[in-house]
């Protein structure tokens, strides 16, 4: 998952009153082709995806979670046959459980690996049926927008015509304002958490960089690396180092790191990593490979580079003139990648088109990985958010069967 | 240059009436070898240097100017036989000439390649003697401490004993900081630009990045790429790439890329460099692997992450004690990477010993690539502190003529 791996040294271990439980993962393949956004098109998508908590009979309490750059279904509990005392919990586990910030005890949440990815759902490691082969960099590119279409058709599925809440983080948080531009009658709230609208220059610049490691990597032999003796460990290590300097902030690394040696009082003066905060990037680099695939790296930074939620509009209000939905947006003081003045020029877009809108900057020295760190904060703002989003849900859905000439599609909403 | 590549853009065409001249370059081989903070000892130290005006009789205006990261001895005017029409001027032309803000008409300016440069002075790209190959990763580690040390070895070549004022921005602001703390006695001022007393974790983090992609790099070859067939060009240019994010600030990337495309109105969708910044960096990454040398980058940016001001000290004050010099300090509101939080704590520290300072902050949208891109607001401090400084050594030189008891060595001083 994706920044998680920062909240390792202090991973707690499992406790099954607070879980979200034992979730089994599910698939589920698209019953049509899908057009993406480049206009290519992408038949027998495969979803994997999860769900915790119960649908009400009214279906008022449907929550979607949309993760992260290298996040997964898995949003929290265990998986089935997991032993509890050494399994991972999901990586959101602490704001999604019984009594959670996303109370699974009231709501029933589902989370769902993108289109693109690496965990199940089809991206570039899934083979390509015209050719039997993985798709490598064959696979077509892959929107925010697209991810999104993928999830709607899942919901239709789940039988889910409206959410009480798209919730998202990051790149998740990129997903959940696509939502509300896209599907804006399907969207009762937004919680867009720790995001952005567009990425600017640099944050592009960063992902950019993680890119050439892995292309300019020979063992990425031009993504078709798929059961090769080598893997462009190398490439994929760099990029994970780079992105992991910029989810963190100045001051967290300097609490956590600051000049400490690795293992001597004395400069050892040598090339081998001698900061501590070298050997953990390093250690960060290697986990990372093991888990997660290179091609799909690349698929979900380009996303978030495409990402604009502006678009071709002249102004972003304009972009968001369709838009009903209301919106929690969390920003965190020591986010540099992710910074507290582009969640403001959303929330003033939203707020001139006259939407409701809830606005925090939590304070916080964990740089972007806040969203990630502080459950207890985020808390705060998102459980009464959720569980009014819900109450006006339920509500509505008794207006529509009081008034059934009102209209089917909930009218009332 | 190390940054001023990012100037290039508005590179200005050489204007001989504004320029320090044709400075041709010179050599000097250390008489001893020399022992370094390691422990090593290295024989044969080649130095390469350009001087600019001329040395005062009373030899109180000599300037020492310390290069940054990939700098040179080449700071200002065209090098002998280079066209006027066409010369790359040196890299802190704008700063170094007739009446500019280090005044070729009024000081003696000395700039040197530091010790484990690519540019002349002794280096990993040298004969190690004892092998009659490149000496590559044998080379011995180098601090800012050596490169300093090898520097006083040249002023005493030059018969200067005492200098006017150390300045240095960046990586030679470290050594500018290193000369007031090693050789109290012959530095009358430090004019510490854009620098810091020493690295956090994060820039540590930024320059290990860098060094991975070099020392992954398999063109790399453990360092022994000279004459070989492949050079660490991918590596280098990675290095590079990351470097520069951290030289700009978000602001300058912002107003100079945006979200701009390269070279058409719609997305390619593909992992072809499509936004004008990517295409920027690859450019910037590639133009520096044809003049800089991988190994050189690896020594330099460990000098950097070695420098630490304090030492064993309890405390910074502490570790100045010794130190007399008069100190201007500059830092840059928009320079995340030396933030001027860490040059407000050298203020404090040299302040807290009684030492006469001078500090401004600089409003700059440049980031840390400032102190080459605002000349004019850096002329304003440093050319009157500069002006003063020889001032105050002439007049200290007359005294010490008009009084000879008071001993050799600059008793007045």
């Amino acid at each position: 998952m994706t920044h998680q791996d920062s909240r390792a040294p202090g991973r707690r271990p499992w406790d099954e009153a607070a879980s979200a439980g034992v979730s089994p993962t599910k698939t589920f393949t698209l019953e049509h082709p899908l057009t993406l956004s480049s206009g290519r098109v992408l038949g027998g998508v495969e979803v994997v995806y999860e769900t915790y908590g119960r649908l009400a009979a009214d279906r008022s309490n449907a929550v979607l979670i949309c993760h992260a750059l290298s996040g997964d279904a898995h949003v929290a509990g265990i998986k089935p046959g997991e032993d509890p005392a050494t399994a991972r919990p999901g990586w959101w586990d602490p704001m999604v459980g019984p009594g959670k910030a996303i109370d699974t005890d009231r709501l029933f949440v589902i989370c769902s690996n993108v289109l693109g990815g690496c965990s199940g759902t089809t991206g570039p490691a899934s083979t390509d049926p015209e050719t039997g082969r993985p798709w490598g960099l064959r696979f077509p590119m892959i929107t925010v927008e697209d991810m999104v279409d993928v999830q709607a058709a899942l919901l239709d599925h789940l039988g889910i015509q409206r959410l009480a809440s798209v919730v998202g983080g990051s790149m998740g948080g990129m997903q959940a304002l696509a939502w509300a531009k896209r599907y804006p009658g399907r969207v009762a709230t937004v919680v867009a958490d720790a995001t952005t609208w567009r990425l600017g220059a640099q944050a592009i610049a960063f992902n950019e960089v993680g890119r050439r490691a892995i292309l300019e990597d020979p063992d990425f032999a031009g993504g078709d690396y798929y059961g090769a003796e080598r893997q462009p460990d190398s490439g994929l290590g760099i990029a994970r180092m780079v992105g992991h300097i910029t989810y963190l902030s100045d001051a967290s690394m300097h609490e956590k790191f600051g000049r400490s040696l690795q293992s001597s009082d004395d400069y050892a003066y040598d090339f081998v990593s001698e900061f501590k905060v070298e050997s953990y990037l390093a250690y960060q680099g290697r986990r990372f490979v093991e888990r997660f695939d290179a091609n799909t790296y690349l698929y979900m930074t380009k996303a978030m580079d495409y990402f604009d939620l502006q678009g071709d509009d002249p102004t972003l209000a304009k972009a968001l003139s369709g838009v009903t939905s209301r919106f929690l947006v969390l920003s965190f003081s020591s986010d540099w990648l992710f910074a507290t003045a582009r969640s403001r020029e959303l929330v003033s877009a939203l707020r001139a088109i006259g939407l409701e809108v809830t606005f925090a900057e939590i304070p916080s020295d964990y740089g972007h990985d806040a969203f990630l760190l502080e459950p207890e904060a985020q808390h705060r703002m998102i459980a009464p958010f959720l569980a009014h989003a819900v109450e006006r849900e339920a509500a509505a859905a008794r207006l529509t069967v009081e008034s059934p000439d009102r209209g089917a599609g909930g009218g009332a909403r």
